[in-house]
């Protein structure tokens, strides 16, 4: 017996892929390993999407965790097997699917979808199919480069199907630490006081009989590439260091600062990667994914610990990050995304949140997620949770789009993900504004000084001052009947 | 001496009102006690104000709990005192001021302000001005009829000036729970695991040195009375109380429910009202304020114990409240909004949050503050702090405004205080809508069968109908080019 299934009982349940994927049937709520395309299963989801191919009528409801590659969204998506799809995603034809309105998708803060799960919210569970590196003795899940959901997705389902992935090495076994609080009334405090306090196992406990089908694969994760860190991303990067710097002289923050979250993708792993070069030491990571730039802020000895609940290295990085794991382990640790987002935790470690926008207004409130209002992106995915809770909160976002002809600082947002109450800081190449304890009217002069593009500066400077004449009140003055008049903008893409 | 003053060493510091206003300079950041209008200082605030009326000129920044009463928003406003107001007010010469663009107000969530003053956020506290029912031996403050941040302001304040109100009764001793959280990174546990837990001291501590004044004063808090309970707040408490028995039956919630938070205002105090004629048994409160439908609830035996920051009773009732003072005594507790209003104690608890609306949009994003996007009503308070993180999250508003001719259910909401994110559940007089796990189009169908006066469904069906087939992307379908559209509806009020 392979090794990697150390639960003798369950030899019997290895199965082949389309074997497996019979389990799920038409109408299931089916739960799904995976973070920000990071330890999803794969072999089963392209089984599924296969008998849909094949003519058969299957619909199902899809819980993730937050993102996950195209074995699962996309070929799920293109077979039309999805009928509804919680909580975020970034897949092109999952994309396509919901802006098509195909398929119902609900997009929701990460950290409300386990305890939506464990409430009964989303109705019953009827299969997880959870991606794993091993199987402990006692039937426990070890997970691969992701926890998200899972946990509580094998606690609630009826029916586990694992996808053992042998090209996920077993050496990722030791960096989860798996911990889910009770529901109300009976819920305790998470014992996490600082970022690397381990407080759980270190695999998902699950009863064996649950465990209904293993399937091995070796399908690999579908990591973004990283692209070079660009000229405008080292110029946030340096308004943000900067900023912190002059919060500790302020006496606002100390000195090792206080523990960072960045949001996914190139501009934030620039940001973090910017750190690499700063004064600062022994710094610590308490976010919900962890991309290349914080293996460099490990190597160059800046980073003490990092914890979130996905690790999703680019391709190009994966081996060398596998063959210096020693390097990295005791740095590393794996949270439920119960855990990693809540809001429990993020106030008491007093987190630096750090988060890209689509666009921010004049007034400080951010669009995360529908472009021109319209046209879902990716999803709020885990901003909104850290954004309220953090202690410091910063939206980034380059100061325009679609080749400089689009501001993205607008008079009104399109669409409101995080509102002016929860955004302490904005940033873009341009330059950075400090909203905390301003009013609306002193918060739309600092952000159209600092932040606008000097193309655009008139522009939303005439806006303001003729809102300021218009407007029948002055808390926050507004022209509301010239927002969104143009008709173009709203059918542009 | 009087024994409400028990630090002999303070006998000293007893002034007039005029005295201690002087301890307050032009330029200073002034904090005073006080949330929904209970527990306000008054003479000080009265005697400052006639300093400005006098012609010296005086501007201060004001941070209180929450709003507070005319003889401090309201004197000071008039007086042009005023610079900068944090975080809430409901005081209409204070609004008429905002909305005139006199005074520059930021509205902000009422958890963040007193870790604001900590970390520093809001600069230097110069002087603090709390009202008390007694000062205990070594210096200790006990509040009268709200925290808010009066801890904290006492804390972090250079000079702290006290008025004894002798027209609140001594017997509030014993009901305040007084704890402030370490900053970052130094944070722990809250240890609130029910909301009857008792976790700190009855008084606010402090240092006799800091205490520079102590002003007696009689002037009573000028709370609400609160209108009687009309047929729409019945239908809207009816909705809600059949909805929770329908997930006590859907195994969702507990047979005693779980902690109830409800807004202020005379809909909120008709919601918790119509529990006592409920089957519910053994309810508790985990809110930020205390009105008359409390003591009711207690009066018939429906609700063992009752947390808060803020007690305010109304004038009608408050006689007889503090007669009957022991029956309510041991069923009441008092804390910091810092512990009320906190994220981390919400979410443990599971907090059913039950907020009141401006307006909704279809979509269920919800404006809790600026009439018409820019006329400021009061502000976000707390509803914020409960709805992101509260177990189940309603909000309430009447389908109509301005005698039916307006709907409060609009297709784009003109100013996102709620995000679709946040809200689980609204209601009005006409139905409640449960948008938990609905795509937007689902939760636009919804609300509009359910929530929309008949008056205004086949407008705001044709919206969505519409936008069905002009929107470029089916997700959240809008025709942003209408929502604004008409001029005088921005300049209406």
């Amino acid at each position: 017996m392979d090794k990697r299934i150390r639960c003798s009982e369950l030899e019997s349940k290895i199965v082949s892929a389309e074997e497996a994927a019979l389990l799920v049937k038409d109408g299931m709520v089916v739960g799904a390993s995976g973070f920000t395309p990071a330890g999803y299963p794969k072999a089963v989801p392209l089984a599924i999407a296969e008998r849909a191919e094949n003519g058969e009528k299957l619909g199902i409801t899809l819980i993730t965790g937050a993102s996950v590659g195209d074995e699962l969204d996309g070929a799920l998506a293109r077979a039309g097997v999805v009928r509804k799809r919680y909580p975020y995603q970034t897949n092109k034809s999952m994309r396509d699917s919901i802006n098509a309105g195909e398929i119902a998708y609900a997009d929701m803060h990460l950290s409300h979808v386990p305890q939506w799960i464990k409430y009964g919210y989303f109705g019953n569970i009827d299969v997880a199919i959870v991606e794993a590196v091993a199987i402990t003795e006692d039937g426990g899940i070890v997970p691969s480069t992701s926890i998200g959901n899972s946990n509580v997705l094998v606690d609630m389902a009826d029916v586990v199907i694992v996808e053992i992935n042998t090209s996920q090495p077993e050496s990722l076994e030791g960096i989860h630490d798996i911990y889910s609080p009770a529901n109300p009334p009976h819920r305790k405090p998470i014992p996490v006081l600082n970022p690397e306090d381990r407080i759980g196992t270190t695999y998902i406990p699950c009863d064996p009989e649950k465990i209904k089908a293993i399937v091995y694969s070796d399908i690999t994760d579908k990591t973004r590439g990283v692209t070079p860190i660009d000229e405008d991303s080292k110029k946030v990067s340096k308004f943000i260091i900067d900023f912190l710097k002059d919060e500790i002289k302020a006496g606002r923050m100390p000195e090792k600062l206080l523990p960072l979250q960045s949001g996914v993708g190139s501009v934030a792993n620039a940001i973090l990667g910017g750190l690499c070069e700063s004064d600062f030491e022994n710094l610590n990571i308490y976010s919900e994914v962890l991309q290349d730039s914080v293996l460099d802020l490990i190597d160059c000895g800046k980073v003490d610990v990092a914890s979130a609940t996905s690790l999703t290295i680019s391709p190009e990085r994966l081996d060398d990050f596998y063959e210096n794991f020693d390097k990295y382990r005791d740095k590393i640790i794996l949270r439920p995304q119960e855990i990693s987002n809540n809001p429990e935790v993020i106030r008491r470690l007093g987190v630096i949140a750090m988060n890209t926008a689509i666009e921010f207004d004049i007034y400080g409130n951010v669009n995360s997620t529908n472009v021109n209002g319209v046209r879902m992106m990716n999803g709020i995915g885990g901003s909104g949770d850290f954004a309220r809770n953090a202690y410091l909160t910063i939206f980034i976002t380059m100061s325009t789009a679609k080749n400089g002809t689009l501001s993205s600082v607008v008079p009104f947002v399109k669409h409101v993900d995080h509102t002016e109450h929860d955004v302490h800081v904005v940033v873009t190449e341009q330059g950075i504004a400090d909203l905390r304890g301003l009013s609306p009217k002193e918060k739309a002069i600092t952000i159209i000084e600092n932040c606008v593009h000097p193309d655009f500066k008139e522009e939303l400077m005439e806006y303001y001052e003729n809102s300021l004449k218009e407007s029948s009140h002055l808390h926050t003055p507004h022209d509301l009947s010239k927002v969104f008049a143009k008709k173009e903008a709203a059918k542009a893409d």
